[in-house]
Formats: C-alpha cells, structure tokens, sequence
C-alpha cells in the first residue's frame, strides 16, 4: 500500500479547506466583525499545520489503486469535518465540540441536520462557513482538487470513483482535469444565477448567496430560524423548490444542453423518472392538502417545494409537514429513501440505482421461471452488465443492514421506532428534517453524544456511498503483505 | 408450458385438504357438538367438487419444470387458503368472508395473526382446524403429498424447492419419497412428545394437542384468549418456549442426530448462530425486564419465552411486551428480522440467508478494496457459489422492497409508521405479534379489509419465501410461446 501517497492526498484536503477558510474572513471583514477573524485564522494554521505534518511533497511513486483511493477519500473526508468543526468551537458559537462535530459532518455531507435551536444571533463569517461547506461538499472535494493538481488520468479515475455519487462515473471531457473545470464551472454558474434573482426578489446579498450554496450543495442549513419560510415570499419558495430540483439533475445533461443536444437530455431515462416522480408526489399531496391551505395554490406551492426538498435530499424546512394527513406524511417518507439523479449534487440511494435494481429483480424474477434464457437489462439504453447489477444488489442490502443496525442503536438508547428510523435514514441519505420527534425543522439536538457522533459517521457513509468508509473497518484492509 | 400437470397438482392439494377436513369432524363428534359437523361437510364437499373440476387423472405428461413448479405451489396455497376458510365462513364463526381468509391464510402460513378478540366461545371442531392448519402449514403440504404420490425423482425436487424454506434444499435421502416420510415423522414425534408432556403438566387433552400442533407448525394460535398465560403455569412456560426452539432447529440435523452423528449435528454454523442469539437476546432482555417482575427468575422465563416466540417465528403471546422498556421493544423487532434456521418449520429471512448475506457483503467489500484478488466464502463448511450469494443478496433487496411498499400501503390508510412496518413485517416473515398498535396478542382487527387482503397476500409471499408468488404476477410468466 503506497502510504505516502496516502497521505499526500488527504494533506491536499486539509490545504483546500485551509484555502476555502479564508472566505468567510472576508466575509467578517465586510460586515466589520473584527472579533471573528481570530477563530478562523487559528483554525486555518491548525488545519495547515496538520497538512504539512502530513507532507506537502507529492511522492515519487504517485500511483494509487482502489484500496488507496478509497483509504485516502474515507480519511480525508472524515478529516475536513473535524478541522473544518474548529471555527464553530473556537468562536464558541457552538460550545460543544461533538455538536460542532456533528454540525460540520451535516454541513460538507449536505445532510442539513443541525443541532442549533436557532441560528440568528450567531457571527455572519460563522453563518456564511457553515452554508460554504454545503456548496464545498455538495461537489465534492476531490473534484475540485482535480481541477488544481496534476494527477495522472488513471489514478483520478480511481480518486473519482470513491467520491462522486452514483452507480458508475460518467466521464464528459476525455481528461479529468477539463471533466472537474466543466462540473464546477456549470455549478457556480447555476449557483450565481440563483443568488441573482433571489436577490432580485428582495433578499439580502447575504441571505440570497448562503441559500444559494445551501441550494446548490442540496445541503439545507439557512440562515434564518425558520428556513425559507422566514421570506414569506411565493417568488422565493417558487424560486429555491425550481433550483433544488435543477441541482437534483445529472450535472452530465447540463453539458449536453450547453452543446445544443436538448433531445439527447430529453432522452434521459433517470431524468424522466425523476420529474415523474416530483410531479405525481406534488400532485398527491396537494389534494391531500388542501383543506390546510386557504388557496389550492398555496397548497400546491407547499406541496411542491417539500416534495422539491425531500427527493434532492436538500431538506429546506417550509411548512410543518409533521401536521399534514398520515397520507402526505407516508409519501414524504418515501421520497425520503430515493433521492435524486445520479452525478447531481443530491444524495440518498439515486433514481438510477433504484431504476437498475427493479430491472435487475424483475429480470432475476423471470429468470426463476425461465432458467435457459440468455438475461439482459437496459438502463439508459445501454445494456447494464452483470456485475454492475449484482453491485447494486449488494449496494441496497448493505444500505438496509446499515439503516436497520443504525436504527436499533438509536432505539437500544430508547428513542421510539418512527423517531429513530427516519433520523438514521434522513443521515444516511442526507436529507436532514426527519419523521417523529425531529420533525421538519431537523433539530437533532433530542439525541444524546454517542448517538450524534454515530450520526455523523452515517452521515458520512451515505455521502461517500457507502463502501469507502466501510473499507476503513475491514481488518483486511490494514494488512501488510497485500 | 405443462397447464395439465398444473391443474393436477393443485387438484392434488385440495384433495389432502379434504382429507385434513375430516379430522376436525372427529373432534366435534368426541365433543357431542353435532351442529358442528355439517359446515364441515359441506366444506369437504366444496373442495372435492373443485379438486374434480382442475382434474384427478395424472396427465401422462408429468414433466414440470421451474415454471410450472412456481405457479402450482403458489396457486395451491392460495387455493388450499380460499377453501380453508370454508368451515370458518359456514359455521358462522367468523362472519366476514375477508376475516376468514385473513385467519386461514395466517394459519396455513404459521404467522398466528388473527382477526378474534375472543377465541374460547368458539367451538371445539373449529378451534382444531384453526390450530392444524398451522401444523399443516409448518412442514409444507408438498411434502406430505411427496409422501403419498408417485411423482418422479427430478419434478420432485423442482417442487420442494418451491415450498421448502431455506436458501437451498437439503436432500436427506436419496429419494424425495423416503426424504418427505422421514420428515413427518420427526414431525408428528416431536408434536406427540410436546402434547404428552404438555397434559402431563395438567393440561386438558384438548389444549395440550392444539398448543403442540400450533408450536410445531410455529405458527400461534392458541385456544385461549390469553395464549399460554392462560395456564399460569411456569412448567407449560418452559415446555412450549424450549419446544418452539427445538421446532427452528433445521429437521435435517435432528436426523443426524437419529443416526448418532452427534458431533456432526453440534458442528453446524446455523444452529450455533441460532441458539447464542437466543442466549444473547433472552440475557439482556432479562436484566432490562428485572424490575418488572417479582424475581429475576421470572424475568429470565418470561425474556426466554418471548426470545423463543419472536424468533422462531411462532409468537405465542405470554408477556405484554408493548409494557416493557424501549430497549428491549428494540431487541424484540431485530428478533422479528431474523427468523430461526432453514428447513425448520420457522418462518422469516432465516439465519443462514442472512449469515450467507454477512459474509457476501463483507467479502464485496474486501473485494472493492483488492480488486484483483481471486474470493471464496464458506458457509457450513461449503464453499458457498457466485450464483447462490448473489442470489441471496436479490433476495434481501426484494425483502425490503416489498417490506417498505406494504408498510407504506398502511401507511396511507392512515396507519402510523410503527404499527404499519411492524405488522407488515409480522405478517411477511409470518410472526404474528407486531409492535404499536397491534401488540403482543397480534391482533390484526384495527386494520380494514383491503388492508387484511393485502396481508394475506404478503403472509403467502412470505411463507413460500417471495419468489413463487411473485412470479404469477409477471405477464412473462404467462407468455404463451414459451
């Protein structure tokens, strides 16, 4: 195992969030808060002061594999959430540090689960970091770095594979390098564009960029207690559920829209499932709505912006939908598993790999029947091979082991079943408002220590799908002769 | 495909169902309840009229193939369901046509869920068929017929694979003839012992042969309103939670065991999970329950029992659990998951499906991560095949899939979510007690017919493990040129 190498990535990790650190000491020195500098600048010599411990060298042998991709993704992750947690404790803004933990996992997770009670009265420099690691984590750090460093096709192809989201990789550009610049570039793009026109619709510069990021990322956190709602602005609820759902696409279709191949987007099988779904889940609950709201319109606004934030896994909070019918609350519950397009910022299992695991069943199913036939499915008019499909199977059972032991462990410290399933699941799919006690504003301030730290190791896990973090558990990994 | 041999076999199962009819009418003429005797009849008569329509003449082609075998178990049980449930309509016993269906599929499954507040005003002929449906059921109808017909050595074994659970077929004796007479007769001994020493501890003749026949089969009807509480009998306590475990031990060790191949026996991998869940679930359930009850001894008996019922499927009910501590609902719900071994008469996902699960996924892992290493995991000493794990693992997919789309179908009825999952996943692994609303006693009442209908489908499901029945509702399956 190339060690070295190793630890050569997750330094760079540590130098990026030390890099991403430095804007919201602008942002303090905008609004004049000079005391809330300090923090940040001790954070960022911490942060870097970890990064040359680590060696700033590139080494020699700079080849990586699958092991070492994994390793180095698991660890760098689960590293930025810890040094990225030291502005909120230094600053004090939040006084203890599994909660500053839990916060910084939920924040570059883009889960959206908070521990806060309220959020008004804490620093600008404070409230606009914990927005950024949405937008940093909703991309993906390794992407970025992609962009920066020179690492040799192969091994990026590894390193990308354990970070970006979905069953499989979708390469645009022939080289990474360029592939990293086209996904940044159309999600600061989309970000800034939504920041205009919120702004145009009356809200601050401020409030207008931390929920775009937070948009972006699918991430959740706001800078007002009440979310969204705090606006009262249709335009805005409008605006916010539309861009949730355009950073629910593939980011791979915006290329295609940008080269004028509109029907090659169109043709997009997760796509359509994925507007199939908003569209009949907005349209149920509406109706079963109704009666809560003094217009129709208002009840499809409401409905439409949930359903929006639940299936991108952004988890804005809008309305109590703990209120709403048993009805509305079962198909929230449901979307709460799916999540939105594969290569999108969003997380959650992903209408693809749902999409190949219904074919997959469907077609084993035939198979029982029919053992001599030749079996083939299709996704995205491409014929899905055998081990793409068995990897799902496995991807779906490991996910539900996870979610039932998680749930158990919230359960064992006597938390009630609805309360503990929907939170573990609302980590792991990082969506953030849950069923139960935690409710649509996702306070998960009810759970003790020992559970917000398991919390976060989920949150964790569902980011990076899963198995980079498992992996770092196997005994096999670690040892020395392989 | 062979319709012929089709309606032959399931004609096969409404004729042993007659057959099994006759012997309640025996009850109610020992009990002088000659009232009682002509629902039976008529019953009887019912389904020999049907068992002659599908045909009682052996086609003279008898070859069955995958297929064939899927869609003949399948019907039969649903068929053998439908008529079953004739004595309950005609007596007046259970006055809604649903509720009766409800409660003879509950029985012929082994889950015990059942629609009666009350049972003991019930008449005696009744309350026999009711618990000898779960005997029945237990050990499979298939296999009894294998006992009795001349069907040939390769048909036969495609049809145990269909009704046998476990995810594979152990063949004790070269001949699926001597393989299905061996197996009722551990069964009908092991039934005899029970009913003996349950009288001996002073129960009526009655209720010691119907509480045998109903933890044989796992299943847990009782003829009391209050299930084994009723006899308030430490002794009956022990008796029937040490059976039920003897009667989730795979039937095939038990012949090992005939044959003095004790150490063989003690070596299996399934029987060793099997019983230190058991020892680990009953220790910490007793020191969270000790404050409930007068001593410790008691909490250990009550804990032990409850371990026993859940996880071996039966659910008797003895304790109201729903009054105990969160953290031992939690341990009872993970029992709910299990189920005991394979080719016992226990239902759920069984302990070496998920044992074989455990180790395929880790193995996934491990392989993600050395990606050229060549992988081979073991299972009861065997090397356990690609084709067999990655079957498993489309099993447990399918599990949860429908698991969540039946606990989401009483969701948006109005059910709440704990009642909902636990009932659904009672009713598939064929339990019978579930947690929330429905309770220790497994009363499914609270629920409404389409819901009841729905269950009884998913009872099926589970009972003949998923497959079979699903695979009638594949228009694949009725594709004529194949």
């Amino acid at each position: 195992m190339n060690h070295r190498m190793i630890r050569y990535i997750i330094s760079m990790f540590l130098r990026a969030e030390a890099a991403f650190m430095v804007l919201p000491i602008f942002v303090c020195l905008y609004y004049k808060d000079f005391d809330e500098i300090l923090p940040f600048v001790c954070s960022i010599a911490m942060t870097l002061a970890a990064a040359l411990l680590l060696g700033i060298k590139k080494p020699e042998n700079d080849a990586v594999f699958a092991r070492e991709s994994f390793i180095s993704v698991a660890l760098g992750w689960i590293l930025i959430a810890l040094f990225g947690a030291l502005p909120f404790y230094i600053s004090g803004s939040i006084p203890n540090i599994i909660d500053c933990i839990f916060e910084t996992v939920s924040g570059f997770t883009t889960t959206g689960a908070t521990i806060l009670d309220t959020v008004e009265h804490l620093p600008k420099g404070i409230l606009f970091w914990r927005a950024f690691t949405h937008w940093i984590g909703g991309m993906g750090v390794l992407v970025f770095l992609l962009m920066l460093t020179q690492i040799s096709e192969g091994n990026a192809m590894y390193i990308m594979r354990a970070e970006v989201p979905g069953p499989s990789v979708g390469k645009i550009a022939p080289r990474m390098r360029s592939n990293s610049l086209i996904l940044y570039g159309i999600y600061t793009a989309l970000t800034l564009l939504e920041a205009i026109i919120l702004t145009a619709e009356g809200l601050t510069v401020f409030d207008a960029v931390t929920t775009a990021m937070s948009t972006a990322g699918t991430g959740g956190f706001s800078v007002r207690d009440l979310g969204i709602a705090a606006y009262g602005s249709p335009a805005v609820d409008w605006t916010v559920a539309i861009f949730m759902i355009l950073f629910g696409i593939n980011f791979n279709l915006y290329y295609l829209l940008i080269f004028g191949r509109l029907r090659q987007m169109l043709a997009s099988e997760e796509l359509k499932i994925y507007l199939a779904i908003i569209a009949a889940a907005t349209v149920t609950i509406s109706i079963n709505v109704a009666g809560f709201y003094s217009s129709f319109g208002e009840a499809v606004r409401k409905a439409f912006f949930q359903v929006a934030s639940i299936i991108t896994t952004t988890g804005f909070s809008n309305v109590e939908f703990m209120a709403w019918p048993q009805f509305s609350r079962a198909v929230i519950l449901m979307l709460l598993f799916t999540g939105a397009c594969a290569g999108s910022t969003a997380g959650g299992i992903k209408i693809s790999r749902i999409a190949i695991m219904a074919k997959a069943v469907y077609r084993s199913i035939h198979q029982l029947a029919h053992p001599h036939e030749v079996s083939c499915i299709k996704f995205e008019g491409k014929v899905v091979d055998r081990e793409t499909r068995s990897f799902v199977c496995t991807y779906m059972t490991v996910f539900f082991l996870i979610l039932f032991i998680s749930t158990f462990f919230a359960m064992l410290q006597g938390h009630d079943f609805e309360t503990s399933f929907s939170a573990m699941l609302s980590c792991f799919n990082n969506v953030g408002p849950a069923l139960g006690l935690v409710g649509h504003s996702g306070n998960y301030n009810i759970f003790n220590g020992s559970i917000k730290l398991f919390m976060s190791l989920i949150m964790l896990i569902g980011r990076l799908e899963i198995f980079p973090v498992l992996i770092l558990f196997m005994p096999s990994t670690w040892e020395k002769h392989s």
